[in-house]
């Protein structure tokens, strides 16, 4: 069942209507019929004959007519009852209202997944539970109970009633934009948050959506559809609950680093979404990509009328990557021509009381301005629309001029146009036909920058887009049979660990360049397989009942003689068995020891929102006491490894400091995508951590590895 | 002269004054005029009789009564002549609003010290040039030409005419607070933003100072006046312009590394300054610190109906480091009795739609709310005063009711309410009485919640407040005659630099732990001085013409047999000869090797805005890679050494790690104090660099150490 048919519906059953003016049951019909909704509505409740006019029926299955949709307005315990009565009628979707199920307590959760059952089995989709409800703005199918949402273009996902109170309420007192759908995604028992991300991508009428979100059930789905959508559409999300969340305890080393929110940024940035911090910057980013062409290159002009404004914008415009160029001569010199002399002419551009007796040298320079070919968008600063208000009403109608004027250029030019004004929240009329226009007006300077930004952000995403990025995980497909008799032989002996031999053959299948190691069963053959090796050797316990070897005294390195040989191998054997007495000891490792480098360390785990993760940072102080790490979401490409290794802080160490030669950049790139390729390949890992890696001037050694199964 | 008799000026005149309305000649009158300012009025023009009905003067020294004040209305060239006659009348204080002075090129600069010789031969405080002009908001005294500001007790500086308007227009759209005085600092030529600020302090009218601030002349006095005003009120502080003073080329290594927006940003929250980072919550933040009582402690309740308000309001109070505690047993009882059951009685609290029917349950929970005696400020979230305007008007008399106890609790209780209200732009009642009660009304979130932080940080400044940090050097009290006899050696020596030995022995002089070393003028000497050392020794290059010595092959360390100091001279010496075949060489150092431990270095400079700065960071990576470094503007205090250290993320190298000791954090905090006292006693030094500095697991050791003079 398509979600199109639900979400609409052309006939809708209340169940639960009711006459009492402060119950749902009243308060929807009654939107239903001022929203002018075509569709057929059917009152269900057995205790009425009629309300508002509409016959009402006893139960659902009583209806003569097709019912598309039902929303239950009664609690929680009746709703299973309620489903299977849908299911004789053929009800296609459900809206749930009520609280109660698992957001509560144990038996809430079991009576969610009792209803779901219902649903599942009657091929009913649910919404819900715990939503405030949904919308078609369009068509008038109002089973929220919000009045006076405004109509547009923007597709919102909410997983708060109140949230999207709040940005309904800031459309329709700040803007003249609107929405297509609102959806209260509640608890996502049944449709989860990436299946209305798909019906968006779809929807004809939705051109952004607008997500507020605390947790989602589906990460990596919601991912995949994300990543799909944004080449359509951008995608403006808030995420919030950071505070809350806490330290998720994660049981090795370099998972226990992970900050949930961390993994969740990248992610969804890689995925292309605009990811807010503010909640007063959500609605007004989601209007202006609604409303504006893209910013084709991130250079902007700032024009303004007096200093201070120009000074803070440019300075929000810089830290969101968006530059404000030098002007060409030739621009330069058309300004010149119209502007007082007190004038800046650099960028920002400053008319400095230039308006004061004709506002319409605002239209006048920002022709000039986007005719300039290093500019790509005007942010319009300080008092526009507010000249008629100060000063005198007849420059308010050369405002308007002006406005008019504006309003053509963005279509002329293609290039965006964001006004901001400290008049903004009055509603002047120069500031209304700017709107008309769809060039966006705020009173917050913050705002209209980070507005700017967001639109310089969209299109830097478009552009750098990577076809391989797609969050989808290609389970299997390489799957090496040798490493998967690891693999087995390791589930088989009821390990969860594989050795740090196993480990390294698993990588080496795939092509990793880990060291040449032996497993010795006795100090003679350790003696052998040191001979084979040029270089000192180390020398390492191997037991499955050891995971910390250091803890145990059971490494010894740079070891060169038989004799030294002989004793670390009877002293690590030793201290082994003090360690652990009844430790299961498989030998010990002989490894050569690896060239210098910079140590670095690989780690992956399976995050519960994400599922496979990985992490990387430089070894030692960077990742234990900075926690300078870099997380993507797997699979990754060529593109997002170097990207990753890049964005760490601590990366110029890599690229080579105080006169040490770059590290091999490329190969460490090469064994990120390999460890991808291996978590794609083998779901039964758990967890991988690469440490230490040693990043040589040409090439890389894996000198230690785990695999958590 | 006090800045009072001008700002409060009985008599003023308009210099320039005109008929035409687009002039300031004119608005100016009218404003004075329309805000019933009771001092007198004396327009000035040679060419009208009478402007307003009031007599018009030939020039300022024909007025026959007293003049306080002139407004100069005309263009910067004739202002040393105007100055000249206002000199002969005896007038105290000029505006001068003209540009074209010390903000444009060398010609205006020199004009603006030809006025400001004018103004200082005749006794006159100038107020600009390139101003906006001022205002005393309460005697109507309004030079700005700006109508409807409203009254309040706030007092304004800013840089920005533009800036001020849009605060100003904010008040009065958004607010019922206002200004005590508005004044635009202008170019700064002789009163300086921290004599405006000396006036604050002690201007019974204003009890918070707002300032917007793009750079600014005198920093280190506008610290020691910023220190003492915010012991008795706040100031509320924007600093834009980050973005444009690009870097900053500095001499020495750790020199280069100061970003002066850093070194500001914590010289004014060491002085007690609120450092607002988003201009659209600049105004909000002033307005509550001058309506609410303190936040006495760090924890406050939310109160919400519905989740996502109350999770982005907790993301935010926790970013601000105020917590969200859990509730007292006995206060979750009284809350569980008024709420309905899918109310959350945590904290944040929410209420769950139990102000569906009467939203009186805000007052009820917030009075149990306050009396928890881990709750010292409320956050109330979502739609208060707005019920009446969604559900029904009967709501809204209900949340008048419940506004009117809001107010009473703030009195009563004296702990501070904020409400964000998404119908905040909407001037309902229950908003407007909340306001009355000098409750703060907001419509963003991020704002709300940032205000309540800026509470909570400023009652945190004046509880962790420390009588010494008051940014004045006490210059030259600790100088010591030998220490001076080097530094004046070496200017008569035309040298700018100190030899490494004689910057180390001026530094002993203050008790640092320099490391004991010797000047050799031979290889005999050096192998001689090296046997009176315990250890291995270090031979280094002493040479004024060669500042970083290992650039020139200048260092040799770990020597330990006569034979190696032998060659290691004669290396050191043909190697600096090669480098620099006519250096002055004075001798090659004989160091002993220092302990292990820690490198650090500390740097001093001085700063163009605030003097002297100190610079701390872990050596190597975390400082040249990391740029993990932080400032103070000198001198320092104990604490404040104690803080510095603390504030750098690679702290935790220092506190040990992976079984390291920890390091001598009491030597680092005493050296520290050390350099802030050298700095203080000797204005000769501009700048000093102690690098490497080792701290040990006991003490520390300068081991190079440089002074430029």
């Amino acid at each position: 069942m398509t979600l199109e048919s639900i979400l609409n519906a052309e006939s809708v059953a209340i169940v639960g209507a009711s006459k009492d003016p402060t119950k749902r049951g009243l308060q929807t019909i009654r939107s239903l019929v001022d929203e002018k909704y075509e569709g057929r509505i059917y009152p269900v409740n057995p205790k009425e004959k009629k309300i508002l006019g509409f016959t009402c029926y006893k139960k659902v299955s009583d209806i003569e007519g097709d019912v598309d949709i039902a929303l239950i307005a009664l609690p929680a315990r009746m709703v299973p009852g309620i489903l299977e009565d849908c299911g004789k009628k053929g009800v296609k979707g459900a809206v749930i209202l009520a609280v109660g199920f698992g957001e509560t307590n144990a038996e809430g959760k079991a009576l969610e997944q009792e209803v779901l059952a219902v649903a599942q089995k009657n091929n009913i989709r649910l919404i819900g539970p715990n939503t405030s409800g949904m919308m078609n703005v369009a068509s008038g199918l109002n089973l929220v109970g919000l009045q006076d949402t405004p109509k547009g273009s923007i597709g919102l996902l909410s997983q708060s009633g109140n949230m999207a109170l709040t940005l309904i309420t800031e459309a329709r007192l700040k803007s003249l934009k609107g929405f297509s759908y609102y959806i209260g995604v509640g608890n996502e028992a049944d449709i989860k948050f990436h299946e209305y991300l798909n019906f968006f991508r779809n929807d004809p009428k939705t051109n952004v959506v607008l997500i507020y979100v605390e947790g989602m059930r589906e990460g990596r789905k919601f991912l995949q559809q994300a990543y799909q959508t944004s080449l359509k559409k951008p995608i403006v999300l808030l995420k919030s609950g950071h505070s809350l969340t806490g330290q998720r305890s994660a049981g090795s080393h370099t998972g226990a680093l992970a900050g949930i929110s961390e993994v969740a940024r990248s992610a969804f940035k890689r995925a292309g979404i605009i990811v807010i911090e503010k909640s007063d910057q959500l609605f007004p980013v989601a209007e202006t990509l609604a409303s504006l062409p893209p910013l084709k290159k991130n250079q902007v002009a700032i024009l303004a009328d007096g200093g201070g404004h120009a000074t803070i914008a440019a300075d929000i415009l810089t830290d969101l990557s968006i530059e404000v160029p030098v002007l060409s001569e030739k621009t330069r010199a058309k300004l010149e021509k119209i502007l007082p002399q007190a004038a800046s002419i650099s960028n920002p551009v400053d008319i400095a009381g230039g308006a004061d007796a004709d506002p319409t040298i605002f239209a006048d320079c920002a022709e000039i301005l986007l005719k300039d070919k290093n500019i790509h968008g005007l942010l319009v600063v300080g008092l526009f629309g507010g000249y008629g208000i100060r000063f005198s009403k007849s420059l308010g109608l050369m405002e308007e001029d002006a406005a008019h004027r504006l309003g053509k250029l963005v279509v002329k030019t293609k290039k965006p146009i964001i006004v901001h004004s400290l008049y903004g929240s009055e509603k002047s009329h120069p500031l209304h036909l700017l709107r008309y226009y769809n060039i966006p007006v705020y009173d917050s300077l913050d705002v209209a920058s980070k507005c700017m930004g967001a639109l310089g952000e969209y299109e830097s995403y478009l552009s750098s887009y990577h076809a391989k990025a797609s969050f989808v995980l290609n389970r299997g497909v390489k799957r090496n049979p040798k490493a998967l008799k690891i693999i087995n032989r390791a589930g088989k002996e009821g390990r969860s660990v594989l050795l740090e031999h196993e480990a390294k053959q698993l990588m080496a299948f795939h092509g990793a360049p880990v060291t040449r190691d032996h497993l010795a069963k006795t100090a003679a053959e350790a003696v052998e397989f040191a001979k084979q090796i040029t270089g000192a050797v180390a020398l390492k316990i191997v037991s499955p009942d050891i995971l910390h070897k250091s803890d145990a005294q059971g490494v010894r390195v740079n070891l060169r003689t038989e004799k030294e040989i002989r004793k670390a191998y009877a002293d690590i054997l030793k201290n082994a068995k003090a360690y652990k007495p009844d430790a299961d000891i498989r030998g010990i490792l002989v490894s050569p020891m690896a060239e210098r480098g910079t140590e670095v360390i690989i780690g992956t785990k399976i995050d519960d929102q994400f599922g496979p993760v990985i992490m990387f940072g430089i070894g030692g102080i960077m990742v234990e006491v900075l926690k300078d790490v870099a997380f993507r979401v797997l699979p990754i490409t060529y593109n997002s490894a170097k990207k990753m290794i890049r964005e760490i802080h601590s990366y110029p160490i890599l690229r080579g400091i105080r006169g040490t030669p770059p590290c091999d950049e490329t190969a460490l790139r090469r064994l990120l995508l390999t460890c991808s390729e291996v978590i794609e390949s083998y779901e039964e890992i758990r967890e991988m951590d690469l440490n230490p890696v040693i990043v040589h001037q040409k090439g890389i050694s894996v000198v230690d590895a785990r695999i958590i199964l």
